[in-house]
């Protein structure tokens, strides 16, 4: 293990862990024959470790139980077959579990941990003999987050008092042993997740040490290259996955410079900052002569799920972003001939998204050989700083009036957008877009924040199908944020 | 606990734990994707706890791995699809788990018990980035039969060698904490089963506790009344079940005395007579003023699964057999007054037997209101000794000649014709019925022999679907008994 690993693995945070009772109902004590199901409802979002308490009831237990248990983060999920599933991802993140119990009464702890608001038990199977019970459920729920250290919002509005609720409830239950994307799925630490998570975790936990573990392990798995990858494994070791995307490596820059920003912890910017600038320097190689990014694989950088979208715009964007980033890290440590070096690329990486990327009749950047106009392309020239604030302002308001069929299906993309006007000074617009957006996850009954929202196909699955959708997602707790940094 | 439960815990056996592996396959150490399977033959058949061990190769693990494991006693199971289930015992009979691996390397412990010979790993699914390998699978075995307290058989003929060493195995896996009737189903004492067991066991493993311990067990779980249940519990605590059939309760004695008859254990037969005795007086109000067996319910008397069968003359018989039974423990026990009672009923009932249940004109032994000839009839008569040897021997000969409709279904009941035809002197006979009954299964490929078989219809259940039959049963285990008592 090298010294990296070591020291995000002395930064291990020890779980908070809180026993959660569901709700009291009457009926879910009652008599369980074949077929018969019973939902059991936990009140909010919740992740952790589940007990069973059971027995049976009429004559002496003469097979085994059979019985199915499903965990729903939403409730739409508990009328969902995983039968039905045929999607491309793995039908293992479905969260059921068919399970035998010989001998009855029996205390089952699961040894799985799970992410669910409801759980629903049905029996496949008893015998005719015998009837079960289940007397007691209860959930050992776990994060490495003390929702004790939040600041109280000092606020009347109760739409954003909602928001700020439900994004301390996403973030808390993605902060486990490192910043999870999701509970449910993928359960890991995906570099693009973490830099929106470190952002709201500064606004509400403050656990730094958490984002300084997830940084080192990130430095601590590169590629032999030096390339950060986009998601890493802590289990059953330290992994770095072999997904690569061009802007999840730079973005290792932005969460530095963040951390930095928020501690002044200039001895870990030193320690970091050569692999920090070694992104820089294997992603200068995706440009082409002219200065423009040039890698036309689809996914070689990730931007949003938006299906056809393409990435060059934003590519170019946030490459220059990550620059700007870098140029105020090597200030800090005294870099000069560095950051004169990257203030010449940000010169000249600029000059080029506006000569190419610009169309001036169209009066927006686009993107590609299609010359593709979309959301995401304005919204990362406008946090990029291509254009100023003003002139951002303007930008955003036409592509909104456009609202092109390349709009944003991820709260991730969407969070990008809100920070663009915020940056742009378009306080109200951005408060009507929080309200339209994450309210509307809210009207739509969420006690967490989605992986995937579109208003307009609440359905929407990048998987095939939504049943693998995942309900709490770190990359859309960004409202705290939002409100805490522009609206108290 | 009352005393008897005590005695029987203290005879509680510790079971012997063998390891075994299965068949060397190359291609089962192969990468498993989505949808592949791979099938371990364990060799024989087996009863024990599984461990596997997995790995995952490609990519690092993305997603939970996510198998279903099927476990076949005999092959054909493997090619039944548990879905298609739908009969009248509980589908948690069938021996098939799906199991998430949240992290690879894994050692999978499996906590329940199965019996098997194969088993069937299939991958659900892993995901498009890693597969699953099974480095290792390993079973400990347990039995509290010892294989090495069994005599050699002094024999050469091969085909009673297979007889011999089929049934060996089938007893060794259904002797446990206590006889199991089937180690796949219902895993639990069965006192006709027993019956059978016990006199096996004397001829093999002569482990005289088990069954000391069996009896204990029924006589401290008795009804209210002191009826003996047709089968107990020894998990989550001692417990007799509801179940009370007339042959079963009944059964009780015949077992004593064996026991007596192995042992010449005077005290324990005094324990127990009480209880011996009880079975009597109760089974006795069952019988009208004619001394005719009165329980026109079809399943107060079990005798075997075979649909239709009137359980009348059995019944009768099996009750005079244990009469006579119930005369020579009291005899042993000195209690001369209840000797001569129990002669005088034995006369009577035998006289009704041969007055109401014997018809002259077609010369057989008919039961019920319409008069049914089946083979159980004639063979419990003979056992019962209410023809002599050479009238059974006449009247097993004319049973098969018509060969009637209600023949028998179960190695249950095949073996009280066997038992019949050796009372009666007709050893080739015997030998023959062995070889076309128990041989027709090693033709199958028997390793154990089963709870139902039927030559004519090999798929028979009486549970609407032969996925929950049972293929290692304790009842058929008689050849044994048969070949070394009576062949060699």
């Amino acid at each position: 293990m090298n010294l990296y690993l070591e020291k995000a693995s002395a930064l291990a945070p020890e779980l908070i862990r809180t026993t959660v009772m569901p709700f009291e109902k009457e009926e879910n004590r009652r008599s369980l024959k074949k077929g018969d199901k019973v939902v059991f409802d936990f009140g909010d979002h919740q992740v952790g470790y589940v007990t069973l308490k059971m027995k049976s009831v009429g004559s002496p237990q003469d097979a085994p139980a059979f019985i199915r248990l499903k965990f729903a983060e939403i409730e739409k999920e508990l009328h969902e077959n995983a039968d039905d599933y045929d999607g491309w991802i793995s039908r293992g993140w479905i969260q059921e579990e068919c399970i035998h119990i010989d001998v009855l009464p029996a205390v089952l702890e699961l040894q799985r941990r799970y992410a669910f608001r409801y759980l629903e038990v049905s029996v496949i199977d008893t015998s005719q003999k015998f009837q079960l019970v289940i007397e007691d459920v209860s959930l050992s729920a776990v994060s490495s987050a003390d929702q004790a250290s939040v600041d109280p919002l000092g606020l009347q509005d109760e739409k954003l008092k909602k928001l700020d609720k439900v994004s301390i409830r996403t973030l808390q239950n993605c902060m486990q042993d490192v910043f999870e994307d999701g509970p449910k799925r993928d359960r890991r630490l995906w570099i693009g997740d973490l830099r929106l998570q470190a952002k709201v975790n500064y606004v509400l936990f403050r656990n730094y040490d958490l984002v300084k573990r997830c940084l080192y392990l990130f430095a601590g798995l590169t590629r032999e290259d030096g390339k950060v990858s986009a998601c890493l494994f802590t289990e059953p070791e330290y992994i770095g996955d072999d997904t690569y995307i061009f802007d999840y490596s730079l973005f290792f820059i932005d969460i530095l410079k963040d951390y930095y920003q928020e501690t002044n912890d200039i001895a870990f910017v030193e320690e970091l900052w050569d692999c920090a600038y070694r992104q820089i320097e294997l992603s200068r190689l995706e440009f082409d002569d002219t200065n423009l990014y040039a890698n036309e694989e689809t996914m070689s950088c990730f931007v949003d799920w938006k299906e056809g979208l393409d990435r060059q715009a934003s590519a170019q964007a946030i490459y220059i972003q990550c620059l700007k980033n870098a140029v105020g890290l090597a200030d800090v440590l005294g870099k000069t001939t560095i950051a004169q070096e990257l203030q010449d690329e940000i010169q000249n990486k600029t000059e080029a998204a506006l000569r190419y990327l610009w169309d001036d009749r169209q009066k927006f950047f686009v993107s590609g050989k299609d010359r593709q106009v979309s959301y995401a392309s304005q919204v990362w020239m406008v946090l990029a700083g291509v254009v100023n604030k003003e002139e951002g302002a303007l930008l955003l308001h036409r592509i909104a009036e456009l609202n092109p069929e390349m709009g944003m299906v991820t709260p991730y993309a969407n969070s990008h957008y809100v920070e663009a006007l915020l940056m742009c000074g378009e306080k109200q617009q951005a408060l009507d877009y929080l309200n339209y957006y994450w309210g509307g996850m809210l009207v739509q009954g969420a006690d967490t924040f989605w992986e995937m929202y579109n208003p307009e196909n609440p359905d929407e699955s990048p998987y095939g199908s939504s049943i693998v959708n995942s309900y709490c997602h770190a990359w859309s707790c960004m409202p705290s944020f939002f409100i805490r940094k522009y609206f108290l």
